[in-house]
């Protein structure tokens, strides 16, 4: 793998590191860390690249990774820059017949991600998107007992995502995370929609196995921000459920307090990330359930990425992990791996964002997802 | 007290006869527990009341203890009917001048409720409305805290109140409760709003010490019943802070989760009432603190009503206990109870209904409070 | 009722008068609350018994009580003192006629226990001992499964009880329940193990209906104190289960943290009285289940004790007004209620509390329960 | 590294692998997963290991490896077999000059434990124990709380670990696990207290930074199994402070449950496994407080070794993987790590087993620890 992006200091890019390591099936071969030449290479090195594929730009290290013979070079790139970058890369490296790894947003408009899902029909590359909450073992137990209609026809949905780091009196005056991401040049149509609202979304869809159709939002903008930091979503999904999604990064003493409950007609289920090794389940007039990672019950596709059995906590870089691991299994396979986020998931990211920004522009209406 | 409704089999009656007998300063000594006379008087015996003062109507209760000699006759009603008779019994008993406890809502419509202000502007009587969630000690350490600055400026509130009672699929076929809480007749303009959301709406604006100024709601109606049985409610505070409430009477599983949040510039605090024993409290980056019942550190008015040393668990009995003692206390000393819910959360309460049930019917738009 | 002990600032006789008034059945008709004739009769003023009945000793309360017409006397006392009081006044009432509900331990030696176990023989009154904590519907609930044999043969139980409030640095100076429980002359041979100790032991042979027969313990007497503040006892049960048993009133920190977790061979229980309402099973290789209180499908017994519907916490004082319901029942059916402790359960106490001093005397050997 | 065991099917073999791939620094290069010499290579292979290098046996291993140049060859061997090889693998492997990271216990005996401390005097080679739990991050915070003296004068500890794997009605017939820990041949003296009891006593002899001067023993041998399955124990800290302590692997239900909480005259903490992420800490009369993984209020050692920030939940891996980051360390700098499991701990386990055994042996009376 080569990244690009994720320099010293950078938190998401050294979770990637950490998760393609544990993976035991990739290595960080080459990568771009920097604007700056030196401190990329000197980064680069650090981490045990050599020095020729320690790159200053990402078109050199596609390129010049492109010309090595296949075994050597590497076999995907792994895009984990602040969002504005994300297209263009992404849409670079594809042309040059490299897999993709994508941070999410995939891009800073709909119509490019859409672009890219259009590229990619053309190709056989395989392209995962960063949504590493559906990794979890029990968010994928989650989708698989409402699969087998545990929990009946599904009512209602809510989703919080809470966070506290960008209250303005909470932050550190000179954090390089923040100032990118409430730049709209940098980050996008949004802030906080886009980095975490969007994990909220797909959690939801991805547990449902249904698309959200309409969204009524209300955002809030702090301090004046340009972008927003908090904000609350009516949902209303393809097949009939209702939901209600709220994320914010201005919940002072909110750590990543992402938590998703599920109604159906004949039970619920209730995950946690912040206890991520158990999902409760609760079916009509029986005893709540607590189901636990590494569990026996589990259904195949949990019990294949628990790595410990039951007991032995597990957490965010195994989940991301698996997101690497389901990664190089398509791109081994070729075919779809059901359980990876891919462009699908990137396109019905950007939607959301795109409606939710609307609505709330026009006055909090009901506006309809246009992809 | 003299009691009028809660039957046999009526959960809420047998609530406030708990709660009045473990204040040990209050006595059930009439009533009219059915309007089948012999029913009544049979329920009535059975309670110990005397067989004269079982009544067969809420209008002979009144007008007979009123010419009791005042030593001997009941100083106040306690109304506990379904809720299409709360407006008139109160209306009537406050004409006779007795003191009046009424479940919630005080009546089927705003006006209804204004003119029972107007009326108690006239007398010196006392009101109590049964908003229970308040009287828990950890709620007002809550409002304490709040009250005291701990958490900085609001910026956000996220109130949930979910149970499960009123699915359709759950619902034993011939259950009483939710036949009268399901008939707009008896129940008025809303039933989960009405009956658990103004409990959602009325514990963040005690926490808060602010009203609500608009909202914008989403209704469910499950299979088309005539009233809501589920409904998520975007909220606006009239200082300014924004909120969002959901309400659900058919989240299958949920028992009676009512949770709040509140988030400031400065910190958090968060309640369950399924753990009513704790609050807890976080102030930007310092660890969560869990303030537990019955602490010394509790504010004076949370531990006068904690019952118990800390660890010795209380609950929703000696809750509701706790209103009966501030009502008492406001009978006893005539001033106004600063912690008892009064008319004032009588009239807040029919004022968000009506905006609520406004806002669904006009495609979820917002609707100012009219009260 | 008439009651003796529990005048103003003591903990425990005001649970039990609110207990009793929470049980609806009962009402406080005379008292003896201090050994000081005004300070008792002043107390009792203020609970509204009337002045006649408000006695200056004990003994003159059941002599003068006993020559009322049986409708008017009292029907049995409830007796709230400190400890070396407890069997005089029992033995005294008894013989006078009245049943009587006692705090524990019964006495301070096992050998009035037992006198009184023979007093108890010789007539049919009742007798009921404080043991609260197995009034719990939760604990009933237990016990229940471990009789259908739901979790197996048992191999193990470990029952901790922690409280912090008799640490040296924690405790107040003056604090009258301290001082009491740290004298020989008024406590016995023991503070913690008599106090909570005895809580913990009894609350396991509730739940597995049987007796422990040995003990090899060690006591810890903080700071040189005449009587133990912490000790810790290995058990083996009558049938050959194990278990393990610490109680501290040192555990600085803790408030009145009593947790039992019973493992057998196809399961386990595990219960804490701090979240009451709340039992966790687990049967073997399935999800761990959480029961809750007041659910439809708990056991009978557990279920007539549960005054709330599931979500609604009840706590300590629920649970001392279930024994004041049993106690009741009882006494007006006249044959054994089986959820009451009674002498029996006193007897076991103190057998536990003499085998657990002589073991820590003789140098931590194992030791049988006389009785 | 160079691993000796844990092939195919083997549960700690993995989660080394995976610890070290995760430190980003350590790579696996050689190894003998297996007695039989293809089974070892066709497994070395699937790990990626070139075939030169999968060896098959140990003593090959290592011979082969020292006469390699500095550069290629491995730095140090892990070994993860059955406990009867602990012993002479880590013997010549530092004969060979080879560092070495152990798996518990370091031997069967003390008396070879010992030995190895006298061998690693003589060397300059470092020796890290696998006591994976003293490696999460909030119980290096535990540590340094009581360092800094903020719990005060430690008065008890309360050490539990409960699994119930090894419960005889539980274990799947063919279980090889199981079958290597109940052979007196493979194991050694003791199953139960030497794979989790050690755990139990280094985790409070590291967080108190206190040995246990003796202890008071009683085992479990279930069915007649040769070798113990619980125990309970009490114990006496070298500078006065009590515990208890017990260990279980028949406790049906119970997954990885080890729990520790340490009470001073000041303070308190708890700590418990499966919930790794978080550490309570209570000071006399405070709220309780809830630390968290990764918060800036951590001292330096925990926040160096936590690799997400708060709200990102770690586990066992990344536990496992800062004992590999601080073998690591040392070896790279020679000077003894603080917070490394060493011989020193190894042998303490040793003494610990056999003072255990034989105070069960011998009526459970109190022994004192050899070493």
């Amino acid at each position: 793998m080569g990244m690009i992006g994720g320099g010293d200091n950078a938190f998401i890019g050294s979770i990637h590191r950490m998760a393609a390591a544990l993976s035991e099936k990739i290595e960080l071969c080459a990568g771009v860390f920097s604007q700056d030449d030196e401190k990329s290479s000197n980064f680069g090195l650090s981490l045990g690249i050599e020095s020729g594929r320690c790159y200053g730009s990402y078109k050199e290290m596609i390129v010049k990774e492109s010309k090595l013979p296949k075994k050597r070079r590497i076999d995907f790139v792994s895009i984990v820059t602040p969002n504005h970058l994300h297209f263009e890369i992404a849409e670079f490296a594809l042309s040059y017949g490299f897999h993709v790894f994508c941070e999410k947003p995939t891009s800073l408009s709909l119509n490019e991600s859409l672009k890219l899902q259009q590229q990619l029909k053309q190709t056989e590359l395989s392209f995962a998107v960063a949504h590493v909450y559906t990794a979890y073992p029990m968010v994928i137990e989650a989708r698989n007992r409402l699969a087998n209609n545990e929990i009946g026809k599904i009512n209602k949905v809510v989703v919080d995502y809470s966070q506290g780091w960008l209250s303005p009196e909470y932050l550190d005056t000179e954090q390089k995370q923040a100032s990118w991401r409430m730049s709209p040049e940098r980050a996008g149509l949004s802030c906080c929609m886009a980095d975490i609202g969007t994990h909220a979304v797909n959690i939801a869809e991805f547990i449902l196995q249904q698309r959200v159709d309409c969204v009524l939002a209300e955002l809030t903008f702090s301090n004046h921000r340009p972008l927003d930091d908090d904000g609350s979503v009516l949902l209303r999904f393809r097949h009939g459920a209702k939901g209600i999604l709220t994320a914010s990064q201005i919940c002072v003493g909110e750590e990543n307090n992402l938590t998703i409950r599920v109604y159906g007609d004949k039970g619920s289920i209730k995950w946690q990330q912040q206890t991520s090794g158990t999902l409760l389940l609760q079916q009509a007039k029986g005893p709540i359930q607590i189901l636990t990672n590494g569990s026996d019950y589990l259904c195949d596709a949990a019990l294949a990425l628990s790595r410990t059995p039951p007991g032995h906590p597990q957490g965010f870089i195994e989940a991301f992990s698996n997101l690497y691991l389901l990664f190089y299994k398509q791109i081994v396979e070729g075919d779809k791996v059901d359980l990876l986020p891919q462009i699908e998931q990137g396109v019905a990211g950007l939607a959301f964002i795109e409606a939710v920004i609307e609505s709330n522009k026009t006055g909090n209406r009901w506006v309809t997802l246009s992809a």
